[in-house]
């Protein structure tokens, strides 16, 4: 079912984005045997007996398992996830494709969303086996490479001249108008579902990290890592969550203090004012975590000491790196600590930015 | 050791890609107990006691398991790989992994090679975290995504005036000219002890296929998939090995009869003379294989259905579709048949192509 995360109420496991106090809404289910549960794949469907989808309609582009690659920074045990080798190229296929088998079941044909890019080309790639029409609103400053191969998955594109939040606005009164289901990743419970695997993965992978650092704009990733650690944690597969590290873009923090200067080049993040903000903050108080921002500077630095060890990612992905390049120097992350770092989009898009 | 496949002479595991005879080298080493040697990874770690390599010096971007994902296509069963969810796009990765490695364990640092796009941006990425310095050599008409993404990751790139074939032998000039080492995929023996992990892979994914459908320009991925389920076959895992099917490029066959208009779309198999015919013969005879050959038109058109399947691929990723399409109507690949179609190449950095 889904339980409000204000008010506490439940409903059937449809597709809804809210609840009628307007409280954001969490997938909750009876979790079982953890090891028991695992399904004979080497993909997301590993765990699919963990989601609310009945399983016989899963799209075809299936989520990887990525690999966790482990590297001595500052020395720090740092595991880098390899989250950007997905089917295109973000880790928002993971949330996308258990979305789209639940919209899939509902027989909804045609959405709307918002995006600066990433969800709505995930949502794009898994609507057109589906054959789901999909509304895209995005700011004209979106990234060109984005648009073109949006355009290119048949995606409908509605420009909007404003803000990110004003890009939300205008995708919600569209959706209201017409009457077609609004899909925001930012609300969707069930995009949760299909990031929390991210946490089952390195789990089965190397354990439970002492540090587990995230872009956190919208919170979809910093999310579905709690909500899947926690899971773990009712299955008594571990006693300890991992202390979970909100890493924000200075500018637009919703976590950490606000800082004057925009940090425009993660523009994955410059989300300031994410709807399931409460969450974040009771996640971070659940694992005793932190918060930290990072520059323009910082993640260009981090970006290119990326590029450099062989990570081919997007400017956003740096973010975690120039994190615990901080967190160390202050001495936050103690020495030897193991520290997940999810690297999350796929610098293949960028042929003008790499 | 390495094994002249003409003449039979053997040489240490050094780097090394032709015997003094000239003939193309192999690997050859006792494979033992298949489960028994896996290591506990989700990545292509996991066969690393499979590999002539220590383990102690591997690359990061380590390669990815890829999903296989069955669809029903014209009655058969239809197993698409996608291997394109790997660190630079491309399955080559698999092959770069254990190159790179073993130039590393050689304390080589510069090398020359040649490639269309894909090879030259694999080894680019792997050698900017392992010090090596890569000359590229590479026709007027490569892609200018692909460029820019070399360029991007330090590669030299050296324009040559000429078909694939010209490119090719102005890189073996210049290596011969500079005393460099030349690393070109086509020989490169240890490139083929990467890609045969695909072949492991599959095994575990959905055990043995009854056919094989391999894009077949330089015979990098057919030769890989045909050593790696050759050893299987010796470890005593199968008995059988799958039928391989190369696919062609109509105008650029090698083991097709030569048709006269060209498929320049896709460029990724273009490779009219490969060095390592004889050897791909042979894989044929061994495995009752098959080769086919597909036009322009049959590669854009499976190109476009893939695409609306969720598979953003290139389009040398297209023409294992077309050739299904092709063996099926003729009765070739009979219904119920379990067929296997290796996803080579990312469309995400076709920003123009898609």
């Amino acid at each position: 079912m889904l339980r409000c995360t204000r008010c506490g109420k439940t409903y059937p496991e449809t597709f809804r984005l809210r609840c009628d106090c307007g409280g954001t809404l969490l997938v909750e289910r009876e979790v079982y045997d953890f090891f028991g549960n695992l399904m004979p794949y080497f993909d997301a469907r590993r765990y699919v007996q963990f989601l609310p989808v009945s399983g016989s309609l899963l799209p075809p582009p299936v989520p990887a398992i990525t690999p966790v690659v482990e590297l001595e920074v500052e020395s720090v045990n740092a595991l880098f996830k390899l989250d950007y080798l997905q089917p295109s190229g973000s880790f928002k296929d993971r949330g996308t494709w258990v979305t789209v088998a639940k919209l899939m079941e509902e027989g909804i044909n045609e959405v709307v969303l918002d995006s600066s890019g990433n969800a709505a080309l995930s949502m794009a790639l898994y609507s057109l086996p589906a054959g789901i029409t999909v509304h895209t609103f995005v700011s004209y400053g979106a990234l060109p490479e984005k648009l073109a191969l949006l355009q290119r998955l048949g995606a409908v594109i509605h420009f909007v001249d404003g803000d990110r939040m004003a890009v939300h606005e205008r995708a919600v009164e569209f959706a209201e108008k017409t009457g077609l289901t609004y899909v925001s990743h930012w609300l969707n419970p069930y995009f949760l579902e299909g990031t929390k695997t991210a946490a089952f993965e390195v789990y089965e992978q190397v354990g439970v990290p002492d540090y587990v650092l995230v872009p956190t704009g919208s919170g979809t990733l910093f999310l579905g890592l709690w909500k899947g650690f926690t899971e773990l944690k009712r299955m008594g597969e571990i006693t300890d969550l991992p202390r979970l590290v909100a890493v924000q873009a200075t500018g637009y923090e919703s976590l950490c203090n606000r800082s004057p200067l925009k940090n425009k080049l993660a523009d994955g993040i410059a989300i300031p004012e994410p709807p399931r903000l409460d969450e974040m903050k009771r996640a971070l108080k659940e694992t005793n975590g932190l918060c930290v921002s990072v520059t323009w500077e910082e993640t260009e630095e981090a970006w290119e000491w990326l590029k450099r060890a062989g990570f081919l990612v997007e400017p956003t992905s740096a973010v975690v790196l120039a994190a615990l390049w901080k967190l160390v120097e202050t001495g936050e992350i103690p020495d030897g600590s193991k520290v997940l770092l999810p690297l999350t989009g796929s610098g293949l898009k960028l042929t003008e930015g790499i």
